[in-house]
This record gives C-alpha cells, structure tokens and sequence, in this order.
C-alpha cells in the first residue's frame, strides 16, 4: 500500500467543476488529490505568423502553463523575465496532446488558447492539465457550435492523461510529489477513449528500463483512464462530478 | 439605483474562503462581487540585498500582483518577457499598504512575501488584494507565533480598502468593471480600523474634481468598510464567511 | 524653520527655461531647488496599437521618465534590462496627469510624447515633471496650432503639482530629499488652475494619517501653487523665468 | 524504398571525428547523413546555485543546443533575446539522457557542460547530439581520470539515440527531415549498450498509435543502435570514423 | 566655406561647463557647436567581477553613453529593453579611450564609472565624449586625492578627440550631423596633449581611402586639438570657457 | 622569431573551404592558424523596415558574429539573454565593411546576411570573418546572377582585413591570441585589392603610437595581404584551398 492509502494502480480522488470561474471562453478546475489545475480556454481571432502566411490556412491551438508562487511549499519565482526551461517543455506537451485531439482542417481562423494555472501542486499537473483541459476544451467547442462560430466539430475523440511509476519493479499509477521523487523511472501517458495511444514519455530516474515495463506501463493506462473518460463526460454536462 | 440593484453607498456581496489552497503558508480567497483574488503568503529566510547591507537590520514585507489569461473577458497575455506598469503600480499599491499595517522593526530576518492572484476580474482587484492579502498576512503572524519563529505581534491593527467612483457628481462604492470605465473620478481609500487612512489615491478620470469630493468618499469609504473589518475578523477563525 | 530655512508652507525656488535644447519639438527645464528636470516634448505620426484599432480614433499622449545616473549622489543604474517599478509608477503618474490636461478627442491622429529626465534629483521630481512638462506640453500645442497640423487647441486648462508632506503634525510643502525620508504621510497634490483637483496620492509613511491632514494639504497646494501658475504662464512667452 | 535509397531500418552513413576543435576540453563532430551536429566539453569548476546548498553534494551535467542561422535552408534566427520552447524541451531532453549515463554521486563539485551546436540540420539533431555527445562525454571523462582530476569513472554504460517513425504503418529509421514531416508517429529511443531503455519519447502526428507500435519502434531502435555503439567505441581511440 | 560658415579646418565653438550639476562626484557639460553632453563621474567601491578574481588586482574606469529621447529631432526610443548595438559600440570607445589615460595599476580598489548623457546631439557625440569625460575624469581624480581616497595620480596625460571627413577629397574637421552624413570617409582621432594617438577609427562610407587620407587627417587632427586642450585645461579651474 | 616560429610580417596558414556546409545559400569555412570560422550567407526577402519606408529604396547587407561555447578554453557563456557589448561590436564592423564591398543601390528588394560563428578561437576572428566572409559574398552573388534573381554584379572589388600589432616598436602580423594579449598596440586593417582602405580601427592597448606606426601597419597590411587576395579568388572556384 502506499503511503496516502491507495493500491498500486488506484488514481488519487479527482473532481473537475466546470465553469469555475465566469469571463473566460470556458473553464474548468480539475482537482486530482492535492494537485490543482485551472484550465481555461479563450478564442483569439487571429493566428500565429508562420500559419498566416502559409499555403494551407486553418485555425491553431495552443496552450500555456504556470504554476503559481503560492501553489508550491517553498514559493515558486514567477516567471517574468523569462520562461523556463520545465514551463516550456510542459506546455508545449499540452499544447501537441490537446492539438492531437483536434482536427485543424476543420477549424477556421481562430486560435484556441489554453491557460493551464497550477493553483496547488502535488505531482502530476501537466497529466491533470490534459484531461481537464480536454474537458475545457470540448465545453469550448460546444460554445463555438451553438453560437455558430464554427460550423462542424473539429474535435476527434476524448483523451486524458495519467503519470505512471515504476519503485522497485512495481508500478505505481498517479503519483503525487513524494512519490514522484522516488521513483526509478517516471512515464506520462496519453491515451484517446478508444485506446489508442497520443504520446509517451519516459525518462530513467535512476536506472534504464526495460521494454517489459513500457508495456505494463501502457496497459495500466488504458486501465486507469477508463473512469477519467467517464469523469469527463459527465463533466462536460456542466456539473461538478467527483470520481 | 446600479446596473446590478445595489444602493449608491452599497459594497457588492463579500465573501472570504480562509485555507483555500494548502501548500502556501497560509491562503485566503476574496471574493467582491465577481472579482475573485487568491491571496497567498509565504515566508522567505532572506532578505532583499539593500536591506541585508543596512544598517539597521529587520525583516522586509512585499507584495507581488498577477492576472490570470483566464480572469478577463478577452484574454489577458501573461507578463512573461517584462512586467508591465499597470502590474508594478499596483503591486507597489498593495506592498506599501500592507506594510504599513506592520511594525517591521518587530520582525526578524524573514521576508513576508505576498502574492495576490487574480482568478477572475470584474474591477476592484487592487482594493479586494488589499483587504483579502489582511487576513492571510494575519492568518501567516499567527502561525508564525504559534510556531515560535517570531515572539512578538508586529501587526499594528486591521486595514480594508475600497474603491469609489464619482459619476456626475453621485457617489459610487465598490466600482465593478462596467462603472469603472463611467466614472469621472476614481479614488481607491485604504482605511484603519479606528478610521484613520492609510492611503488614497485619486485621478480625474473625465474631469477635474473638488474638495468636497475628496470629503465625501473619505467618509463614504469609512462607513462602507466597517462591516468589511467585521468579515475580516471572522474569516480568521479559519471557516468560509459571507457578507 | 527647515532646514534650508524656508517657511514650512515655502516652495523652493523656482526657475524655468524655455528652450533649454533645441530639437526636440518643445523643451523645458525646470528647477525646484536643487532638483532639475528637462522636460522635451516629440510628436510622433503614429497611435498605439490599441487605439489605432478602437473604434473612437483620436490622438494620444504618453510620458516617459528617467533619472540620470549622475543625477544623485550614489550613482542610479541605468535601467537598460528591464523598467523597474518606481519608474513605471512615476511615469504613469505624470502621463495621466497630463493626458488629464487635454481633450484627447480634440487631437488628430498623433502622439505627444513628453520625456522627462532627471538631471539632478533632490526630491519632488515628479511634481517637477508635471509642472514644467506642461509648460512644455502648452508651447508644443501652441507650435501645432501655428504650423497648422492641429485645428483647435485641445487644451483644457493649466495644471501644476507639488508634494506636500506632514511631520510631526506640520505640513510642509515641496519637500526635498532629507525632508522626504522624514515625513510621516507624503502626499503629491495636482490642482488645476482654477482651484480643482487632477489627483491626489498620499501615502502613510510612519503611522495612519486623518481627514482633517487630507483636508490641510489640499488648501495648503492650491494657496502654494498660484506663483507656480503665474511662472508657467510667463515661461511660455519664451524667456528664462525665476521665482 | 525511401526517397535516399535506404532500406525501411537502414540508419544514414554516421562518420564520428573526435578532437574537431582543440580549445574545448573535448570535440567531437557527428554526422548522420546531411546532419551534422558540433559536440563540445567543457568543464566548470562551479555548481549550480540549487545544489550548492543541497545536502547530499555531488557534481553536475548539463547540456546546451543551439542551431546555427546557417544550418537551415531558411536562416534560423539567432535565439539572443530568449531561448525558445523547442530549444529549450531539447537541450533538456539531450542533459537527463546523458546525465543518466553517468553516476553524478562519483562526480566531485564540478559541472560538465556539453554543447551541441548544430552545424547543418537534416533531421535526427537531437538523437545525433546524445550519440555525439556521449563519445565526447566519455573522451572528457578519460582525460579527467587521466589528469586525476576525479579518481573514480563515473560513467554507467554508453548510451545511443535514434529516432524513428511510422509511415502507413511501416516502421523508418533514423529519419531525415523530409521524412520527419511525413510520418503519423515520430519516436525518439535512447538505449544503453546493455539493451535497456534511457528514454522514450513518442507522439502522434497525425493520428493516434497502438502499443504495437511502441513494440516494434523498440525492438527495431535496438538493433539499429548496434552498429552504433561500435562506431561511438571505435571513435574514443581519437580517430574519425565511418559506419 | 562649410554650410555654417567656418573654414574647413575650423573646430565649431566650444564651451565647457564645469560642475553643471551637483551631486554626482564630478560634472561637466560640453558644448561643440549643437552638440551637448553632460559628462558625469561617479565612484564605486567595488570592481567588475572577472577583476576581482584576478591575480592583480587594480582598480577599474568605465563608461555608459546613452542619448535622450529629446535630443535629436525625431524622438530616439529609450533603450530600455536593451542595449543597441551603435551605443554599446559608442560606450566601449569612450570607456577605451579614458581608461588608456590613466594607469591603472595606480588606482586601488575603486570603479570610475563615467556616464555621457547626451541633452542635444548634432554629430561628433562620441568625441565631445571623450573630450569632455577627459576633464570630468580629472577633476573626480583631483578630488579623490584631495580626500585622500588615492595617494598618487594615476593620470598619465590629457587625450582629446575629434571627428575628420574627407568630402571630394576636401578634409573637413569636426563635422556636424549633416556633413556627416555626406563624407566619404568619417574618421575618429583621439590624440594626447603630446602629440601621440590614442585611438583611430576610420570608415569608408562611398568609397575607399588612401594611406594619404590617414596622413592628413591625422596631421589635422593634431593641429585643430592645441586649442581643445587649453580650453580643457581652463575648465579644470572650476568656470565656465569657451573656444 | 615569434613563439609559432613565424616572421614578423608572416600571416599564419590559411585554408579555405567553401561549401563547407549545404543548407545555407553559401558557406565557407577559414581557417587562420588555430581560429576557424563558419561564414554562411542567406539571402531574406525583406528589408529592415528603416529602409522599407525610405524614400530610395535598396538592399541590405547585414552581418552577425558569434562564438561557439566551445570555440575557447574557458567557455564562452552563450549570448541568449541579451548580446554583449564585444559581439555587436564585431559584428558591426563585419557589416560595415562587407557593405562597403558592395554597391547596395544595384542591389533590388533582399537582405544578404552573413553569418560568422566562431568554431575555435585563437585571435583575429573579426579579420578572418572578413577575409572568409567576403568570399561567401562572392559565391552567393555568382549564385544570384546564375539563378537569374539579380541582373547585375553588385560587387566592388574583392576585400580581406588583417590584424597587426606593435610589440615594443615591431610590427607584428597577423597576431594569435596569446600575442594579442602582449602588444602595445592592435590595429584591424581592411584592404581592398587595388590597395586601398575599407577600414583601420586602432587602439592604444598599453602606450599611444604614433603617425609613424600607423604608416608602418597599413603598408605592412597591404603586402601581407596580396597573397590573401589569391587564396579568396583561388576559393571562388569551389575547391579547399591553403596559402
């Protein structure tokens, strides 16, 4: 058992109350144990440079994430005069996984930003930011249809997000800060509803892996997620939903 | 009577949500109407450098202020390459108050760092980060007692603030975003509990203004702000308050 | 008495040079004691990008302030990497009062740039920069006028400022550096020429400050700012002013 | 067949000129096909900030990427008022695959720096800068040894990176940058010697993938990193190489 | 005869102003023709940091230039993001040229930090610089051996500086804004009271120069300076001069 | 003799490799002794827009220098948050004298940059960057004409620069980084083939100089500098070339 009570491959609790807050496009807090993610979407009607004058015109989405100074035990700096190189590297995760999940041939000129802030963390918040931002995002969409913005749905099929552990040969689902310390390798996972795979990443911590502990790994995923798809989908009704 | 039913003299409805994030040392939500601001405080064992090569030494308080993407109805770009003026007026606004309701000759070799978040904005942010930031930094001396890391209150007594408008020649409390951008005057008052002032900041926003103007929204910002020293107190119970 | 023996309601002297440099559109350099300000005003073809695209188009003006590095007696850093707060403040400061000066909807398509640098600091350099900036701001219109690039005069009415401050319970006016480190409650005070307030910002440096204080140093600005009205007027005419 | 003649898991012609350059403590050039990528060692006798006040001290490895304007068809603008996401996500992504060859507790205080500079970009940089980077990594901590300047290897065991994708189901090695563009899933595999895995690191591009596919990618980067890890040997002799 | 009259050798008039302002630790103002930059020297306790960890250790002199936004008639934009590429260029050659009048090994622990702000620029800002700083340097050092701050001189003789065109092979001295911008060659001559140079710098601006341009204009320079270096040497008395 | 056994007025080893790398629209690597640098040449479609809105409208060439982190025995820290002083410098000179080598009214709608990083540094890398960057200039403009995107032949006449230095009273060519470091006196000259200047920058390192040197270096830099010329022409053909 772990140290918070929970077996190898249970997911900490999650709660995602959407509209949590009013003036953005769509928003969503999604709360997986002590981790906290505000994810909000806004339209912007105009498009990065490089896509404005490129041959193939079509809309863009993107993402961004911050954690903020009080989230974390020990303030975390704002970043102001730069963006580092852990922010970069989580948001542009979001950005490709949630762009996965969209088809931007059927979107027109617009680009969907996605705001990921951290107001408390715990271990995995960028997995947190994918499936709560999935969830803002189809709200989104939704809005686009109903207000006529858009014409078709651009969305392609649901996708959520899980960090998963390897300690001393054992997996560990939906690790939290502690745990995240002391595993020997650390892999986040994105699966789509009907079991597909839209990114991996694992990194050795402390020893390389084996091809062995990716396949557990994945399936343990696919397992994990299937009470997130159903989360999610009741979520988007407008509700807070607790799992 | 206002776009939104309240009386000229009446605050929007106050509500202060102590403990609402857990990672910071302490954390106090404010919420004024829509304008929602998560105020967190934590304490750093440092000083700024001007501080630590002075002569006489003792602890520092600073504020820092930030909108979330997410806060505004059109999307707010982060301050990620430089802070804009607008954000660095009013976090000095917010330092400078919350200092003065401290007597930092009583505190140690510590820095009481204070961030103000805005979640979700519908004008008032800076007086709402004034008045929630009180009880977190209160919330944060009293821990600090308990623990034993400072022997002495160096808190002097409760401060609140309020924004008021002039809009021919009535006056309005507690402006929200809509009647910021009407009003000829916009004058933010910081007030004592027993009534003294700890700042006020006035600009003509259409036209010149009097004496008697300033008279007026000193007294008005007086009335207004007793029931807010009342909500104030209670929150620091620890529990959720409404007023 | 004070320290450099004036009366405590006594403005230091005063000069005003008109057409101190001579390419810039208009220039200014005032002198409050030891403290001296060229003010320069440019005009730019040009909008910022948020008005060029509002639907109400009209013209602009924005200030700009910054201390030179021999302009005190420890040397100031060149702010080259980033704009710290202080200046933000102040230049936002002297930007809205003077923008407060003029009917924006009476100027054409351009920007008014007034640059106010601080050749030698002794405190009030703010007041300062909105005192001569517009003398500066006047002799730039009236050559708008008789060059025929504006029509009608946008100009409201003159507009002067002072700092005020409040030790142990006596008001002193236009305080200098020593005196301004000194003072419980420092107020800046920006009155129009026919007796109305611009703004007003005060600030408790030591302990609260009271009504009757706020009450005392707006009658005690507008009775010290009547010689300042009649030098600006007489600068104007393009000849080196004392007083 | 692919558009430059290879078989399906053909690597590109690899060439390894170790000592390209003489000022660095070690060089090495790696070519993969048209890409050729300038690894350099230099050594610090400084740790980062964080880990000078840890309590377990050891020394440090970091990496740095950067492309030259000229390495691209189009000039790549020079990265000097930011770094960007990309340059960012790789050069971390180069600094934890080699970090995790190497037993940073056996490092005394000391921070090896490698950078990677890209001297022409045809796809596969940043795999081509972990297997470069690893040679002159080993080159570096040959002459460190050697000038008993640490006492003990610190290195694991070599490490090699290949990325490869999935074109209508069928498996490309090593991909240049035509292909890269062309591919549903792009997967970057970092293996040790013995077999087992560093990192991995895959996402859709087009279209969601399966575990199947992982599988293949895997088993198919080991053998291809084979003949690999042959050449990255044969190099630390000091001569260029050819494979 | 030039376009304001004077002869082709002729230096436009001079005038010094010791002690323009007051409280930086030297000041000077000098006027060439419509040229006008106020040199400043300031002194700081402490040293660069590749100098403090240098095996000799000496003290330091620096320069910064900067010209304001008034100064020239169409607004130059505060470098306040950063730094330019022209002033950076400008700054190193007036902190080169002072730093070869004074031997450093004679000066103990201490920056001469010497700031050329320009009030009015029409050509020739970087040798009125030079010349200028010249007398500020000397007199900041004439006072630091007055306070007994330093024991000996370390001033090793007077340097001055002049700009030289060559206009259809016609040499021209001290050029002006305009002149400037239509020679085919622009060359800076910073010479030392004894007859020797301190720096040369020239560039063909429409077509290339012969080794008898250098001649001559190196002879010139020579000559037009005599009178430069009495009227330094008259400044240093503490009045005003002109030439 | 010097301490690489060469003659005073002896240039050390040259070798030119043009096509060095393929991407760019030209490239060649010089080598001079132990300093080795990368010119790449990439034409823009665009202009800086201070030229885009002139009223004659031209051509650009610009120019950007720098150095590798591993081009040094220390490294050399990257340029990412701002670029130093040295480096605009350089590469200002670069630009400037490669500009002149060209005549930019012949030149249609398109910005030629040239792009000098540093591979290994051992002295004189601005002169080798000429020297290597005019060659990569030619090369593009053969290409230009070939490809039909210009009608005429912009060039000039060929360019190529040397440093040279005084060393207690001898003339010293083409000086190594540890020689630099001795001298009295550097000196960068840029010649043009029919023996003219394009450039001398000249700077008294430890006492002035005199009219005398300064002859001596430019008549020594045109004879060093003639078998330079045939190496540059030699290169043009596309083949290695040494000298």
């Amino acid at each position: 058992m772990r140290g918070d009570g929970r077996a190898a491959v249970q997911l900490r609790p999650m709660r995602i109350t959407p509209n949590f807050t009013g003036n953005a496009f769509s928003s969503v807090l999604i709360e997986m144990g002590e981790t906290k993610v505000l994810c909000t979407v806004q339209i912007e009607e105009s498009l990065p440079n490089w896509l404005r004058h490129s041959r193939v015109r079509h809309g863009w989405l993107t993402a961004e994430y911050s954690m903020l100074p009080g989230s974390t035990n020990t303030r975390t700096k704002r970043e102001r005069g730069h963006t580092g190189g852990r922010t970069q590297e989580i948001q542009r995760f979001i950005g490709r996984c949630l762009r996965g999940a969209i088809d931007l041939s059927k979107l027109p000129d617009m680009t969907i930003v996605i705001d990921c802030d951290v107001l408390q963390a715990d271990g995995g918040t960028r997995t947190a930011a994918v499936t709560g931002g999935y969830v803002a995002l189809k709200m989104a969409v939704d809005r686009l249809l109903r207000e006529n913005r858009i014409r078709q749905n651009p969305l392609r099929e649901p996708i959520a997000a899980v960090s998963i552990g390897v300690r001393e040969d054992q997996i560990l689902v939906d690790l939290n800060y502690r745990e995240d310390s002391e595993v020997d390798l650390d892999m986040n996972v994105v699966v789509t509803k009907s079991g597909n795979l839209m990114e991996i990443q694992g990194t050795a911590e402390r020893a390389p892996f084996t091809q062995e502990h990716v396949n557990s790994i994945i399936e343990t995923a696919k397992g994990a997620l299937t009470a997130t798809f159903e989360l999610q989908e009741a979520a988007q009704e407008g509700q807070m939903v607790e799992g």
